[in-house]
């Protein structure tokens, strides 16, 4: 599917934001960091900017362990948050349920995902109460420990402020930490048009999984500690886990690159933005019923299977069938643009006529 | 400790390989390989040449899985070679003893890394085949499950192709895989000047931990399975561990341009020779004994105190007084130039003068 | 609440089969076994004899492990039946997904209890077919491995020998393994009247968790391996787990008696007609609704708050409100006499009066 | 092995003290403690008795987890102390580290056993205090995290109560928590004729494994933990290791009745008695060279090999050749008799004649 000529070839891959490659600013930044020596395992000066310009943008003292992946970072998080005999509260439909193939009860040596459900993929608040409130206590039982969101959704919604500190509010109540699965967090952040402060540690969230792979890097994603105690057996759990990186600068070049100027909220403006172009182009289509809320950048829709076939025929490449028949989901990222979205609306139209 | 000047600086860190950035090729691979759309986890058309190229390389069909840490490669490795009750024997100087915080054991899931002696850092052939015996079948006592050599050693020494068919012929007998810690990998075959086949599986090593970020990537490494049964498994334990990249291009381009065109080995070389041209122009200078055996690209030797305080106080950085009293230990790389040794030689001498 | 006394006081509790001791034979085999020296870890000639009956009992070679809980019982079976990254699938009312405090998952190495549904605690198998096939081979999910069912179930209820079948069906068709968690077996054996063999092999159970303890012995279960290639692997992992007894008399002559002269299914007919002797008495009393089914030991029911109340007050002990408003559930063993049976009935006739 | 006969034979095994069964009392004990019903877990009386009991034999408050063997104990209370990436320094000759097939590892998740030496198998302090410090806070190591003694050793030796304070005093100026694998704890204490406080907390010992199984009972050890802080999370990891007895009177009888009257204490004195009896008489034997110091039950002894073969013959029992060649163990036990000894000493003294 790599394209190598020059002149950007169109791109009709939207089974994911993963299938991009990074932002040209970030390879830059690796090309620059590349030169010289610098020390190993973080020790480096690139490394400590990252640290720095996450707590400016978060407005707080953190602690930011660099990690390559989001598996990674979500379960070095959870792990910091629960005992082998705890349980995780999460969405029955959450990344870390459903695609990691267990890194969580890897990293936490066996706790446990207590699945909570809720519309659009947002844990429901009541049913978190309960649950959090469930065996507290009971030896027989493993015990409700933490608490992990998913900002964005992995369905494309996006929790408002109100309803993560509404989450919060309960985490606080039951005493248990919340974890925010930020594998999407620009392209929510952006959808909220918010501070990162209020989408996090002001509304509850006490550790943060920032992605940036899916948003314009190839590999890298920052644990954020808002609670700096969790940090020290962190470090550990990361050498142990094969995430410490010798040569540091391949994650936090990166990183930092992500973070300057703004590209990593360019980024994401952009790949909502062309979700929303690909939502609004669709309205109306014959056959074509648009689903659940996209406020980020996925879209899911229903479309005759004509038209599925005939999209893949064109070239398109989407997943489809996976969530009901005739169920397509849509992912943009940051590097869609405008010709891309309509070169796939026109075949659609095409299709559907 | 980066310099960013076009003119490269002379490099004055020999406090390990994993100072140096990546070859120049590598970084122009991961701009091209960033262009345009790429399947993600690794179904992408570079993940399969590297696997071709390696498969080429070994004269042996293999399986191939790309991680992004060298502690990842061997502790994976490592988890498909024994079951948690199991035991490992290994070099006490070993990386995976001394120098991975224990991942051995998580990714085992608590299997014991049992410390053999030998010299130079390499295990005792009689002392092995003692250990692989021991208990076996005793319900009271974890198993000899595997054997792990690293090669080149933690020390500079290399294993010659005869010693590593003595510890193969021992695990053959007992009936226990051999892993190979290939960190310096490249290292340790230009140092025997032998193919990698005879230095793996025709030598009796069944896995190998191919090592590429000390000589000349960022940060990628390969298991290399010469036993394709256990890769199934392997695939998701890596999933489970965080380790399996959704941007797998950013691992697999590094390691095409590592092995294209024999880089590998040019780097490798280079590396040696500088170590060796650092250790002859260290031969008999006033107060300088050099020690064990610098096969590769590390070396040790006694300095005097002064001499090394006061090549600290030039800015030079190695590590010093941590293997016993005026022991120094310095590192070359790919990326060490005649000229940046030289530049340590003639401070050196004016030290000891 | 012991009652030291020689006429025997009448028993109150209906909270649990745990709250009973053991059958005189139990005791007084454990007295006999005491004398003199025995080969430590099973290597005693009880222990040897135990195997031999159960095969015997079972129509079927067997490899038997005896352990001290239903917990380890369970825990070590499944560890023998699904990888770390694997899934158990389980009915959501089981007692390995809620009360063993996260044994399966610390047994396994953090492996994944898939809850499933299906009526009167037992699972449904088009639901369990679906389940079985869910992702498999795909990296990025828990793969299904093994199954595990309850006989007689945490409600009260026993599969007829037609469902177990159609569940080892399943399992057959998916390549997973079936595992029984028996802890009351022999009430379920004695409420289906048939034989082992049928209840387990013969319907496509391959390792089962016999339990013992709530029918009449103290603290002794034996795990069954009707596929005795798992069985090396176990006896590590039961050591492992600290369930190797050095005294191994201690639960072999437990077991020995329980199984000896048919004790075990005497006793398993008593606690089932006390249980039926119970449901008899109370069909049909103003404000009582009988739930479920009580097919062995364990029965459901309704009763107003004011009986409940009344009833705690008299001295009767059982659980009630844990499972809905005004839901009671009575437990009978071995040792409910029907003096027993009659004093509740009569508290309760007076109570709903 | 095992004698019916009322007329007690004589005892030929002595290979281990878990050979032997129960004192009467305890078997008495469990007849009593097994009428009724009784609150099942651990909320009974005796089980409460037990607690006070040992509070009050050890004049400190402490918390009391009764599990059912000795590995249980040790795993348990390692768990409690060190995290996943931590170290436990015990000695290399320690039952920790030999004889639990990695129990500390599982339930410790993965930390590793750290192997330090000393004459006798008592753990020099000097090695212990350069190992407390090694690479404390360097995130490529594990951790030392707490420390572990054997009281009686594996030898048969006894640390004197300076010796625990030394190693006491260590672990407190390192900020370890420490350790006693007591398993023959009662031999240990009537060696020294000391009190148990100051054997255990009063020299810094926070926590103990508290052996019954090889002094007199069938199977009950006690967890004693002088930091109660520890005491909540190590529940959840008994009811987890499925070491939680429903049928807790099981266990709680076992030890009340070892505690009550000083039995514990006069079973002890009866085994170390025969087993200087058996060293007493054996002292000066052509041909037999006693070993170690044997200040407990156990007893070191080099045999000539057509000695060993003679007793082997005549019947008697016992471990050889396992620590060199010739080298014999004997231990005793409280069951052990003035005329087993003498039995086994003639026939020593007919075989090397």
């Amino acid at each position: 599917m790599t394209t190598p000529s020059s002149v950007p070839a169109l791109q009709m891959g939207f089974s994911s934001d993963n299938i991009a490659g990074a932002s040209p600013e970030v390879i830059q930044a690796l090309l620059r960091a590349n030169a010289g020596q610098a020390p190993a395992y973080g020790a480096d000066d690139c490394t400590l900017t990252v640290q720095r310009r996450l707590a400016d943008i978060f407005e707080h003292e953190v602690d930011v362990l660099l990690v390559p992946t989001g598996t990674a970072a979500n379960s070095l998080s959870l792990s910091a948050l629960t005992p082998p005999w705890g349980s995780v509260l999460c969405h029955a439909q959450s990344h870390i349920a459903n695609d990691e193939c267990g890194a969580p009860e890897f990293f936490t040596h066996g706790a446990r995902l207590v699945l909570l459900g809720g519309d659009d993929a947002k844990i429901d608040p009541a049913q978190l109460a309960d649950e959090a409130r469930r065996k507290v206590g009971d030896v027989h039982s493993v015990q409700p420990s933490c608490v992990s969101i998913t900002q964005a959704t992995e369905t494309g919604s996006v929790y408002t402020l109100d309803e993560i500190r509404a989450i919060g509010g309960v985490c606080r109540d039951a005493g248990l930490p919340l974890h925010m699965d930020g594998a999407r967090f620009a392209n929510a952040l952006v959808s909220l048009d918010c501070t990162p402060a209020e989408m996090t540690w002001k509304a509850g969230v006490e550790i943060l999984s920032f992605g940036a792979t899916k948003n314009g890097v190839l590999g890298a994603e920052a644990i954020v500690l808002f609670n700096r105690d969790r940090a020290r057996d962190l470090a550990f759990r990361r050498k142990r886990g094969g995430h410490l990186f010798s040569k540091m600068r391949l994650l936090s070049a990166q990183m930092d690159a992500y973070l300057d100027d703004g590209l990593w909220l360019r980024n994401a403006r952009q790949a909502n933005a062309m979700a929303a172009r690909l939502a609004a182009g669709m309205q109306g289509l014959p056959g074509v019923t648009m689903q659940g809320k996209a406020d980020a950048n996925i879209l899911f829709c229903q479309l005759p299977a004509a038209a599925i076939d005939g999209l893949l025929a064109d070239g398109f490449r989407f997943y489809h069938d996976r969530w009901g028949p005739g169920v397509v989901r849509l992912v943009t990222s940051f590097a869609t643009t405008e010709q891309d979205v309509d070169h796939f609306l026109s075949a659609l139209r095409a299709r559907v006529r």
